[in-house]
């Protein structure tokens, strides 16, 4: 028998077809397979591995139904949540200047800049069409409640990209500034996810706000985990498939922790690149200054706190028990 | 004693304020100020020069009152729209790697065309969230309604985006893309303002339609009265301040019936770049192969299809009255 996230998935990717083919007319072709050559369905590469995981469409789905109500009418807001993302992916492709997404060509590089900004802007206004789309079921009311969470937390994805490419250029960056940064650009829509999921599916507002609790802190677990793992990881260490975050210069919470010390890493992080010969030591070295112990604490701090959220949001039968497992899924990748 | 339109032109400034100072917190100041520089407000040759005439607003309120309600409670609706629009000319001066807008340099320009990018999107953002803020004042379901209005909108819009970028590189280009794509990206907003004002001020789905249609020829007039500016408008033939329409290539409703003609001028411009000396003797010629006369009634047709629609939505009191000058004020600019 299949599991309940075996029989959402496919409904998840066919609610993201329907949408997307409001582009599917004439005169717009081109313009539709850009999309559909994003989202990994069509072109070059296309197939299951280059859909994504569809984590935040999962989600919702999961609160929705584990808050006790069908999660099948929710499926306009779960295609509206992974375009949210996909939008925000075709646009970081272009302003970090990535010329591969999942292994294949960014949209940008296939079809040049100016398209691919415009792709991605009509990403962005087809997730606000699909949550209007609840209008045929839900109250209006209900209806605009959704779309203020949304709209908060794409202002929040604005300002984390905001502070993500400033502080690249910013030499001093405190451990607050990173919170904020991680806040916005990861944790708000996981936390949107979560609570939009929760009133689609009837929960009280105590509830709702366990939901937006267990989003907030999953997406921070996952998030400094992502860091932790770019430095200690399997690959980063033995640079097989990915770079490690300390040759890429990114400023992830064991960097800052790391800088805030002063001590030998420190010093040389000031002067300059890393190159790949010294990856291995100097994480090393970051680790005896006490980087590595304190990443994997706040990650262990986070994950209790996201399990203790979703335990008081109480979420009920077989999405229930899908929510707790997909959340050790994410929160236990190899470390 | 003060117009209607002197009136509402501070309103609606200081609602847009209102709404961008939403970035205006701990950590996004810089952010913040982007946007407010972009809309006029702040930094070098800031000022009434660099904020636009705020047609799209103003048409919006200017219909809400003219269906016989108050313009004061629709404020956000007016400030999304004029969003909206900057949303759009943020991510086109991108793509058209335009440096300057109004006299000023553009966003991209000063920021970095990532920042450009973001900033862009965060103005969708508020824009959307503006329109939300309608909820405080009128019924859940008159909000959803305007908000599925403005979303097709932008979607129309970056469809015209689109055909527009797509068109640049193709060497056969037909009148009808050239509808398709003026619809998109000129018509499709204003309609959207005079159909939301209408919808706002309580209008009967008759009196919508007829507004709806009004800003829709509007549109198409305005785009197409630009077309005959590019090339027969005072500053096109001296070169004065603005480049003609043949320097930059733009496929413009004369150039496409010039070309259709497939006479002198359409060999010319087959050749490759005209150059400022050729561009004189060319709009000569497009206009004695009947482009000029052709555009020319053109812009009279729809001019009279609007002013046929606003009549028919039968607008009252000085807000009626007004609507037809700022109708004819747009229409009559020195042709």
């Amino acid at each position: 028998m299949p599991s309940l996230e075996e029989i959402i998935f496919p409904a998840i990717e066919s609610e993201l077809q329907h949408q997307i083919a409001r582009l599917d007319r004439p005169g717009t072709q081109l313009f539709h397979e850009m999309l559909t050559y994003h989202m990994g369905w069509t072109g070059e590469g296309s197939g299951p591995g280059a859909q994504g995981k569809r984590i935040r469409p999962m989600l919702l789905l999961l609160a929705c139904a584990a808050s006790g109500a069908d999660w099948q009418p929710a499926l306009p807001a779960a295609a509206s949540v992974e375009l949210v993302h996909n939008f925000s992916l075709i646009h970081d492709d272009i302003q970090d200047n990535s010329d591969k997404r999942r292994g294949r060509n960014t949209i940008w590089v296939k079809w040049g800049m100016p398209q691919g900004i415009n792709a991605g802007d009509a990403l962005f206004v087809i997730s606000n069409q699909a949550l209007l789309d609840l209008a045929t079921v839900y109250p209006a009311k209900t209806v605009l409640k959704t779309a203020e969470i949304l709209q908060v937390t794409c202002l929040d994805l604005t300002c984390g990209q905001f502070l993500d490419m400033s502080n690249e250029k910013r030499s001093s960056l405190s451990i607050e500034d990173y919170w904020l940064m991680v806040a916005g650009k990861t944790a708000s829509l996981l936390s949107a996810c979560c609570t939009i999921g929760s009133i689609l599916g009837g929960a009280n507002k105590a509830k709702q706000e366990a939901f937006r609790n267990f989003g907030h802190y999953l997406g921070l677990a996952f998030q400094v985990q992502d860091d932790y793992l770019g430095i200690w990881g399997d690959s980063a260490l033995t640079g097989k498939s990915n770079q490690s975050d300390l040759m890429t210069g990114k400023k992830s919470l064991p960097v800052l922790y790391g800088l805030e010390k002063k001590g030998t890493f420190a010093r040389r992080w000031n002067e300059g690149p890393i190159s790949k010969d010294e990856v291995s030591i100097l994480s090393v070295r970051l680790a005896e200054e006490g980087a590595r112990l304190y990443t994997q604490e706040v990650v262990d701090q986070m994950t209790d706190m996201a399990l203790q959220y979703l335990r008081t949001a109480d979420p009920k039968g077989d999405a229930g028990e899908a929510l707790f497992e997909l959340s050790n899924k994410l929160l236990n990748r190899q470390i």
